[in-house]
C-alpha cells in the first residue's frame, strides 16, 4: 500500500460530496483523542501577540507601523505572522494522487494570524475606527499577496472571538488560510448563484439586497456602501450578512472608501451584538469569488457574522437542516432598537433605512 | 407585506444554496437570545420518560411491551411519543408561498421521541442485544408509518447522547423528524453518487465498501451484514460510518436479520468509542434515500456516528472545510486494538477482518 510521506497534514476529498478535509498526518504514537482546545490565554504575561514579545511568533509577513515612527519605531498597529501551529505548510507542491477511488494531496497552503491590535485587552467593536480599517487593509494585502501563488485556489479570512467560538488566545486576532481547493460551501454558493443567473440573468445577491432594503424588516444597519441584514433563511439566531451595495465579486478588490465603510458597519454590527447578547462569542468569515472565477457577474462577496449561542446537535450535522429558534425579523428588530443606546456618528450609519430614505 | 399566520414555525429556503431551515415563529414579545439548552435531567424523580410517568408525555404513537405481559402489563420496552416541544407540527398543509425571491412554507412535519429503554440510567452500548434491536425496529416502524403521509419527503432518525451533543434529557432516547423537503446534505450525497454512477455505472458506496474492506486500515469492525469504518475524508476525530454490505438504498426496508446485525455492530462501535474516548457525547444519524427516489441503484443507506470532541469554529462553519486532528487510520487502529479488552461474542464480530478472511 502506497503511503504519503508524513509531512504534517494532507487534504482528502470526500468521494461522494466532493468536500475537502484537512487531516493531520499519521503519527507513530497513539492518539490522545481527549485533547481539548486550550483555554484562552488571558494574562498578558504569557501572550505571544503582545508588543515586546514579537520573538515568540515566526517572523512577520506584514506589519503596519504608526506613520510617525519610521522603521526604528517599535510601535506597530497590525502584524501578520505565520501560525506557529499551522494546519497547512507553505513549502512543497501538492503531489495530488489517487488511492483507489479516493483523492488526496499534501497539506500545502498558508495559515497566518492577523494580530489586530497591540493592545491585549482591546475589543474589536470598540477599536478606533482607523484601527479596524487597518485590519481590513491587512486582510486585503495578505489575500492579494497569497493569490500570487498559483497553487492557491482560495483564501479564507475569518475570526473566532471567544473560546466557545474556537479562539485559543484572547489577544484580538483573526486568521487567514490559503487553500489549494475551493471550499465546498463556496462551490455550492457559486453553483446556486449560477443557476439563478442562467434563469434570470441577474446576480442573486444584488436581487437579495434590493429586496432586503425595500422590505427593511431584516435590515440591521446600512451605510452608503454596505447593508447589514439578518438573512431570510438564517441558520443561527442573530446571524448577520454584511454585503456591498454594488456588485463586487472579489473581496480583495475593495477600495479605500469601501474599506472605511466596511470597518464602520462591521464595528457597528459587532457593537449591537455585544449589547444585545452580552458580549457573545462569535465567528465571522469573508466569502468571496475565487481568483479566476469565469463568471464574476454571478457572485457577490460578503461577510457572514455568527454569534455562537447554541450547540449544534446531530440533527443539524447529519442533515444540513438547521432549526433556528429566533426569527431573523425578530433579531433584526432587536438589533435596530439598540439605536437609542448606541452612539451613532451623525449622518453615517442609518439603521434600517436606506441612505436615500427608501424602504421600511 | 404579506405575513404568514404565526403557527409556531416555518420552513425557509436559502435562495442561493437551496438549503432549508426551520425558523421559530415570530413572537410578539422580545427574544431572550441568551437562552441556553437546559442541563440534562439526571434525577429520575423529574424524568418524563421513566415508567409510571407516561402521562407527562403526549400519548404514545408506538409501544413495544414485554411479550409475556399482554395489553394489561404496564411494562414497556420501547415507547415512541410526539415531542412535547416540537420543532414542527403535524397538522395542516404546507401552504408554500413565495416572498419575492424567497420561498417559505408552514412548519408542517412530525417530531417524535423514541424512548429507548424503561431504565433511566441505561447505557445504549450496554443494552441487552435484543433491546437495541427493538429500538431499531421502532425506527423502522415509525419511518414506514410517517412515509405514508404524502406531505413528507424525508424522515430523519438521529440520536444526541450527552448534553454537549445536544441532549436535554439524560434518559436514553433518540429522535425522528419527518420533513416536507429532502435535507441539503442528502441532496448533495444523491447528486455526488449520481455523478459517479453516470460515469462508472456503479454505486459509489458499494465501491467504497469494496475498497475499505480490501484495504482494512480504516475498518473498525465487521459482521456478515455490515461494515463499520472511519471514512477516508473524516471531518471529525473518530467519526464512523456503518454501512450494509449489500446494496440497500432505503433504511426502512431492512430485514429482521439486518436489524439484528445492525444492533450488534452499532453497540460494538458505541462500546469502542466509550472505552477509547471515556464515555464521550456523540451523535448518530441514519442517512437513507428518500421515498420515491428515482435512482435507487445509486444510493446506499448508512449510519453516521460522530463523537463530539472538538468545537467547530468559524473556519469550518464558513467554509465547509474541516480540519481533523486525528487521521481516520489512527482512529480505526485505536478502536480495533480494543479487541483485547472487549468481550466479543465468538464467531460474530470480526474486528477489522472480513468474514471470509480477506483484507488487512
Amino acid at each position: 500500500m502506497e503511503r504519503i510521506a508524513p509531512i504534517g497534514s494532507e487534504f482528502r476529498k470526500d468521494p461522494v460530496t466532493g468536500r475537502w478535509v484537512i487531516i493531520a498526518g499519521e503519527r507513530s504514537n497513539r492518539p490522545s483523542p481527549l485533547r481539548h482546545y486550550a483555554s484562552p490565554v488571558d494574562n498578558t504575561a504569557d501572550c505571544p501577540f503582545c508588543p515586546g514579545r514579537e520573538g515568540m511568533t515566526p517572523p512577520e509577513v506584514l506589519v503596519y507601523r504608526e506613520s510617525a515612527g519610521g522603521p526604528e519605531a517599535p510601535r506597530w498597529n497590525v502584524r501578520v505572522v505565520p501560525n506557529r501551529y499551522p494546519a497547512l505548510r507553505i513549502e512543497g507542491n501538492l503531489e495530488k494522487r489517487p488511492e483507489g477511488l479516493y483523492d488526496r494531496m499534501r497539506g500545502v497552503g498558508a495559515h497566518e494570524v492577523v494580530i489586530e491590535s497591540p493592545e491585549h485587552g482591546a475589543e474589536p467593536s470598540q477599536y478606533p475606527a482607523q484601527q479596524m480599517v487597518e485590519v481590513i487593509n491587512a486582510y486585503r494585502d495578505r489575500v492579494t499577496d497569497l493569490l500570487h501563488d498559483v497553487r492557491f485556489r482560495y483564501v479564507l479570512v475569518f475570526k473566532n472571538q471567544g473560546a466557545a467560538a474556537g479562539a485559543t488566545l484572547s489577544h484580538p486576532h483573526s486568521q487567514i488560510i490559503a487553500l489549494p481547493a475551493v471550499p465546498a460551501r463556496i462551490e455550492y454558493e457559486l453553483q446556486g448563484a449560477g443557476r439563478y443567473f442562467e434563469y434570470r440573468g441577474r446576480c442573486i445577491y444584488c436581487d437579495i439586497i434590493a429586496q432586503e432594503t425595500s422590505d427593511a424588516r431584516r435590515v440591521v444597519v446600512q451605510n452608503a456602501d454596505f447593508v447589514a441584514f439578518a438573512p431570510f433563511a438564517s441558520r443561527f439566531p442573530f446571524e448577520i450578512s454584511i454585503v456591498p451595495r454594488t456588485h463586487e465579486p472579489f473581496f480583495w478588490m475593495l477600495t479605500r472608501r469601501q474599506m472605511e465603510a466596511m470597518g464602520e458597519i462591521l464595528q457597528d454590527v459587532l457593537r449591537r451584538l455585544r449589547l444585545a447578547l452580552k458580549n457573545p462569542p462569535y465567528n465571522f468569515m469573508i466569502h468571496t469569488a475565487p481568483p479566476g472565477e469565469p463568471h464574476p457577474e454571478r457572485y457577490h462577496w460578503q461577510v457572514e457574522v455568527i454569534p455562537k449561542l447554541t450547540e449544534v446537535a446531530g440533527f443539524e450535522w447529519g442533515s444540513g437542516f438547521f432549526i433556528n429558534p429566533t426569527a431573523p425579523e425578530e433579531a433584526a428588530r432587536h438589533l435596530r432598537d439598540l439605536d437609542q443606546v448606541m452612539e451613532i456618528p451623525p449622518g453615517h450609519l442609518l439603521p434600517g433605512h436606506a441612505p436615500a430614505g427608501g424602504g421600511r
